[in-house]
Formats: structure tokens, C-alpha cells, sequence
């Protein structure tokens, strides 16, 4: 506990001696564990939890100092990322770090101190790793990309030449950045590729989550703004531009050009079709499809309601008439308003 | 035959020497190869097939018999599926087990007997290998990771620490599995990552398509039952439950901490929102979006209709004013009832 | 622009020794910049670009040369798509060819000339590879699989064994091909594995987008015809068959045994289910749900239109009772016509 205190702060009411083994959630935590509650209406589960330590805001002390030890601040969710980190960080000091022998580095890279490149890993001509950042195992840095101060790049990521990404980013296994957009001329019935000569360009602190790919620029970049945050298997299209501190779930597709504001967040499986904007904070709701530019923050959605599916069948049938029935409607409104 | 029919049993109809040297459909199948008719609907198919052999159900046998070698079988389907088992694992056997020169083992890896190591893998510290497990080409076992007997891990495939995955499992290539779960802490306009301190438990006999990934608990676990078997490029989010023998086909994505029952299946492209549950025996439709939980089995649906484009406009543009058409046939209902 | 206008044609008009740098969008450019206008919509841009040069079509020719050099020509677009291409070969020269010492080359693998081997590359007996091909830095191509000459794979590809693939094809990052397509038996509560016994067969000049999977045939092939042009992140499953020069954007879902004509262009987000037809030239919108099949050429669309979030919600609860609206016109049309 004592340690955790020095560390992170806040007020802490009981027992600095007090040993914690684990970080769990309220139900599953132990006389070991420290645990959190970041909402009010949770507070019923303070008396009933086991927790050795409970994070609580001012509201919730008196109660949580009565069943054991507890730390109090304004913000207790953002107390426990900041715990999450500090222990994470801790797990992490214990990984060795430089250069593998059997990675392959090519002629003219850049390693900055106390950087670790992981087995069987392959940085090509000219690449420059900045100081404290990792690159996994088996992953594949291309000629000339730069990675930022203490990023640190999972097992199997491949970032391609004209790739930057800045400082303390992190990204997960089986990414793909800097992959060709999509981008043909149709001729004679075929089609003649359009080479992408751009490159991707990825501000600090951004995350990039499982086999995501950001695809490089046509001719210029594709640019991912500051402290952005990608889930898995996102798809960003070639130029697309996405504002800082956006953050987008797992399954999202964003076509190319398309400009996505600051502070703007993606729902699962939502589709943002090319060349349109978003403005600055625009939610859009999972699943939802975007198909012109959103020039005001708020939500939006679009999505078929889901229902049993004999109920389903029947109301998609009747929507294939929906413009019908409109007009039926108001063939009637005329009978009865002009009787 | 003789040998097929020794393995798999089935009652034997016709010539026990006949030569089969493939497993076809039924309208490629030649003298040479064993089909299957799994439907009694297609059972015309059974004169003009010059397939050697065909597997058959009872009702079917008469007539099979009269065109040349049959299996009788009460699912032939399902003797079908052992029948492919059978000649996979025959030509399975040809390829050389034990570890190769290039792969990389780290300290304290613990490997079964009978294990294949592709080259270029990397198994960190720690890691246990169960007997008859393959680890193929290029894939990433982090540390101590555990793999059950007779798993076969694909090349390319990744699996970071705190991963377990059971007994007989298939995982194909491109998946990663213990990627961290997308957690982050709002915070003064930026997002605080929460870092992923769980893990991910796999059963036995699942079965991981391509690219398909699986991210790691927040705290606790995310859970794969027994039996399950997931298409390519599914996302299951952080703390993910999903029930024995649950099934779920290409492009899904399962929300973090959603609860999936027993016996579910779950259509392509179809999306479940986070920290909600479906009950045993629920079937969702392709591209559906479950938005709250389900808790009676049965099929449920959700997808706008497709249709021409000038058609599908129109409606398109009448059901975004669909609840003031409600209020119109409202009005009207009272007008006509109060005249 | 001499090099250039030597090595592509159409009429230059202007100074032959202008020296060019870079190729850049229109609002980009600047005096060394070569540009195009593809769109006659777009020839008040003429006046005020920056660009050295200028490829236009024959009716922009007079404005164009008014302010600078121009290339006259009767397609811009597919001029430019050409420009890029002997722009980008221009630097792909000067990446050398040859094996990289590190991979691992298994028996009997026949390399054409000019082969080019990545780093950790891992090729498994009996593949051909053919002239001009190159196998990216930590890519794995399965025994006996066949590369057509000139085909580009990139880093972290798979090739399962089984597949082939073309001429002058382009495979970017973490494609698997030749995975397992999705087939099991139900039986007695479970999922009883259909070894998946067929192949992969690749047509020329196809290109496949990162993290896209193409799995194998259950007995036939899989079939992707001469031309065809995927983005990322698509799925398509086993045994279906795409057609000549049709191409498809990213996190597409193609399901089992469906075929595809020629021509066709699916959307971004699209699904398209199993067992049905699209005729040749069809078209299907973003994020449509194709659930049976299409005879006739043209336009399909089926998306639920995006709204602010609370006519959204008002809107879908609507939808869930059309059927019972459409009875309740009914009654009213009767009520009234039958005075």
C-alpha cells in the first residue's frame, strides 16, 4: 500500500503496511487486492466487497474507511488507469532489453539508448528507433521509418518505409501500416493500379490495436493525430486524416480521404465512407454507416433494429414498400380533407 | 475402400478393392472418388454421379447400390466430416515432427513429446508445449504461454503472455490472441490507457480462424469455452465470454465484456455490443447488431433489405421521417373514428 | 518531363528540360510538381495551381499551356495511373534482388531469375517461385505453392500450401491464403470438423489488400479470377469464386460458395451471403447486406440512413411496429372506401 501511495497519490485512510498482491474488479477482489468504485451508484458494493483497499471519491470515504483501507480522490477511474500503469510498468522493468542476435538490421539504422528489438526481428536501411522504444519479435520496420521515444511495437507488426510514428505509442501484433491504398483507374474494362507514393504519418502517444491497417497516401499522407486511440481490425483508407485524440472500436472501417475531427469516437463496426468529414466531436454509434459529412458534434446513429426474427422478415417486407405506404397515406389525408 | 470402410465402418455396399484416390462433390466426383448426399433432397443425383462411391443414408441405400459401391450410415454428413478427418490426418503423418534449427527457444521452455516447431518461431521463457502440439512457421509464443496436446498453431499466429489455449485447437494464421483490450480512462480531453493486466483462457478443441484476434482481460479473464469455433477476422473484445460450442462466422465483433451462452451461433459481419448477455441457444443473422441482451433462444435478425438503388433511396428517405408518418395515420385514425 | 514524356506518351507542350521532382495533387503542387486534371468540372484550377506540369485532356490543352507546361492526352486519369507506376518502378530498381542469407529454403523449391528473397522469409519444398517475384521479409509460402513471375509479395504474407497464384500480382502485409475455410458438422452438440481439402487458385495482375484472408476450398478451389482487386480486410470463404476485373473495398465479407460475376464492385463493409450469384456488373453499396441472389446487373443498396441519434431512436422503435402501421392503413383504406 505505502508503495502505491508514494507512487500515485490521493488521500489514504488505514493501514500503509497493508500487502497488496493483485489489482480486481469489486466482486472478485480480496483482502490482497485494491480495487475501485467510479461510480456513486455502486456503493452499495463497499460493504459487501473483500477488498483490502477501495478507490473512492470524497463522497464514498467515510463509508469505505469503515470496512478497511481506502484511498480517496476526485477521479477514482483515472486513479486506477494510473494504478494499472505504474503496475504494468513494474511487470515491464523486468524484460531485458537490447538487441537480439538474430534480429537482422540493415545498413545505417539508428537504435537510441535502451532501445530492444526482439527475436528474429527485421529493420531495414536507415530506420531510426528512438531511445526506450521496443520492436517485438518478428516484426518488420521498413527502409527509412521512424518510431518515436519509448513506443513500443508488439510481435509481428510491420510498419512499411514512409511510415513515421511518434512517442510513447503502442502497437499491437499483426498491424499493418503503410500497406498500398486502394487506388485504380478504370480502363478498357480493367483496372491500372495507381501507385501510392505517399507515406503515413502517426503523431505521440497514439494506440493501434490487433491486425488494424492504416494505409499509405496516394501522393500525400495519411495522418493520424495526436493521443488517437484504434481497437483491432480497423480499416483507415489511404489520406484519411483522423484528429487528435480520437478513438475508434474494434471493426471500424473509415474510407480513403475521409476527415475525421478531434475528439471524435467510432462505434464498433461503423462504416465512414470516403471523402467526407466529420466535424469536430461527432459520436457515431456502432454499426452506423456514414455517408455524408457531419458538420455539428453530437450522436449519430443508423442502425435496423434487431427483433425475433419472424417479426424482422415481416417488418423488412413491408420497408421495401415504405415509399408506398407514404403515399398511400396521403392519398387518404386528401380523401378526408376534402370530403 | 477396404481401408476407408476399416477406419471409419458404415455398412460396406459393393466392391471392397475398389481404388479411391479422392474425396469430391458430387457433380465433380469420377470413378476414382468417394462422395456424400447429406440431403435426401438431391437424391437424383444419385443415377447421373460417376462417383466410385457414394455415402448414403439408409432410405438412399437401394438405389446406391444399384449404380455401384455405397457406405450406409445414419448421418452421412457427419461421416462425411470423419471421412475428411481420416484422409487429413493421412497425409498430415508425412510431415516431419521436432524442432527447427532456426526457431528460437527461450530459457525454461517446456516441450512435449512429439512436438513440431516450424523455423523462424519464437517460444519465449517459460512457455509449455504440449505433446503433439505444432507450433508452425514464424509464430510467436510469449512467455509462459501454455499449448495443449496435439494443438496445431499455424504459421504467422501470435499468442502473448497469459494466453492458455487447451487440447486439440486449430489456430490459423494471422491470429493474435492476448492483444490488450481497448480500456482508456476520459480524461481532460485525452485518454488515459488502463493498462490489460488479465489474461485469455481457451478451451479444449477450439478451433481460430485467420486474423482473427482476442484480446486480454482487463482484470480478470476473457474465456473461451470448450468446442467453440470462430471464423476469420472476428474481434472478441477484453473479457469476452462465449459458451461451449458456440460458433461464430467471418467479420464478427464480440464488445468487451459481453457474455455469449452455449450452443450460440452468430452470423458473419454481425455485431454484439459490450456487457450484455445471450442466452444459451441464441442465433443471431449475418449482420446483425445485438443491442441489448437476449435472454430466450431463438433466431433473431436485424438487416435493412437490399434492393435496387433508386428503390432503396426512396425508402431510405421516407424512414427518416417514419415516426411522423405514425403520427399522421394517428391523426387519421381519430378523424375517422370521431367524425 | 523529358524522361517522363519519352517513357509515356501523349503531347507535351512546354519545356521538354523542365526538371520535375515529384508527382502531387493540384493544390499541392508546386514548380517541379507534375499534376493532372481528370475532371473538366475542376479547369479553374488550371489557373491558379503552382504545378510545372499539367496532364490534360485535349479540350483543357489551350488553358493548360497558357501557364505552363501541360501533357495533352485523352484519358488525364489513366495517365496518371501510368505515371505512378514508372514513377514507382523507377524506385523499386533500386531495391537489390537476390536471396537474403537468413531464409530458410526448403528442399526442391525452384527460384526463377531475378528472384528476390526477403529477410527470414521461409519457403517450404517444392514451391515455385517465378521470375522477377519477390517474397517479402518474413513471409512464409507453403510446400509446393506456385508464384507467377513478377508478383509482389510484402512482408508477413502466407501462402498455404495449396495455393496458386498469378502473374504480376501484388499481396500486401498479413494476407493469409489458403487457411481453412469455415466447415463443420453439427453432431450431438457439437462442431465435427470438415478437413478442408481444396486449394487456392490466383489469377494474373490480382492485387490483395493487408490483412485480407482467402481461404481454401472444402474439395474444389477457391477461385479468384484474372484482374480482381481487393482491399484490406476482407474475408472471403471457401470455395467462392470472384470474377475477372471485379474489385472490392476494405472489411468486405464474401461467404462460402457464393460466386461473383465479372465487373462486379462491392463496397467497403459489404456482406454477401453463401450459396447465392451476383451476375456479372453488379454493384453493391457500402455496408450492404446481400442475402440473395442477383440476376441483373445495376446499382443494390441497403443501408439504414444515419440521423442524429434521437430521431434515430424515435425512427427504429417505429420500425419495429411497420407491419402493424401497414395493417392499420389498410383498415383505414377500407374504412373509407366503403363508406
Amino acid at each position: 500500500m505505502h508503495e502505491i501511495h508514494a507512487a500515485l497519490g490521493g488521500e489514504l485512510l488505514g493501514d500503509p503496511a497493508l500487502v497488496i498482491h493483485r489489482i480486481a474488479a469489486i466482486g472478485q477482489a480480496d483482502a490482497h487486492a485494491i480495487t475501485f468504485i467510479a461510480n456513486p451508484r455502486y456503493r452499495a458494493q463497499i460493504e459487501s466487497t473483500a477488498a483490502g483497499c477501495v478507490i473512492v471519491a470524497p463522497a464514498l470515504a467515510e463509508a469505505a474507511a469503515q470496512r478497511g483501507a481506502a484511498i480517496v480522490t476526485p477521479d477514482p477511474y483515472h486513479h486506477y488507469a494510473r494504478l494499472t500503469q505504474w503496475w504494468a510498468a513494474r511487470l515491464r522493468s523486468a524484460v531485458p532489453t537490447g538487441v537480439h542476435a538474430s534480429a537482422v538490421i540493415g545498413a545505417g539504422v539508428t537504435l537510441g539508448d535502451g532501445v530492444t528489438v526482439g527475436p528474429l526481428a527485421v529493420i531495414e536501411a536507415g530506420a531510426v528507433i528512438g531511445p526506450g522504444a521496443t520492436v517485438g519479435a518478428q516484426s518488420y520496420i521498413g527502409a527509412g521509418v521512424v518510431v518515436g521515444a519509448h513506443t513500443r511495437l508488439a510481435p509481428h507488426v510491420t510498419l512499411m518505409h514512409g511510415t513515421t510514428i511518434g512517442a510513447r505509442g503502442i502497437v499491437h501484433g499483426g498491424v499493418v501500416v503503410g500497406a498500398d491504398g486502394f487506388g485504380f483507374a478504370p480502363h478498357q474494362g480493367r483496372w491500372d493500379k495507381i501507385e501510392q507514393l505517399g507515406g503515413v504519418h502517426i503523431g505521440d502517444d497514439v494506440e493501434i490495436g490487433a491486425n488494424t491497417c492504416i494505409d499509405r497516401g496516394a501522393l500525400g499522407d495519411t495522418v493520424i493525430g495526436n493521443g488517437v486511440k484504434l481497437d483491432n481490425l480497423i480499416q483507415v483508407g489511404h489520406n484519411v486524416h483522423i484528429g487528435e485524440h480520437s478513438a475508434m472500436a474494434g471493426c471500424v472501417g473509415i474510407a480513403g480521404s475521409a476527415k475525421i475531427g478531434r475528439g471524435c469516437t467510432v462505434g464498433g463496426g461503423a462504416i465512414v465512407l470516403g471523402h467526407l468529414e466529420l466535424a469536430d466531436g461527432v459520436h457515431i454509434s456502432a454499426a452506423s454507416v456514414v455517408m455524408r459529412s457531419i458538420t455539428r458534434p453530437g450522436q449519430y446513429s443508423g442502425v435496423f433494429p434487431i427483433d425475433d426474427n419472424a417479426s424482422w422478415e415481416k417488418n423488412a417486407a413491408t420497408l421495401r414498400q415504405l415509399h408506398t405506404l407514404r403515399d398511400r397515406l396521403r392519398g387518404l389525408e386528401k380523401k378526408i380533407d376534402t370530403p
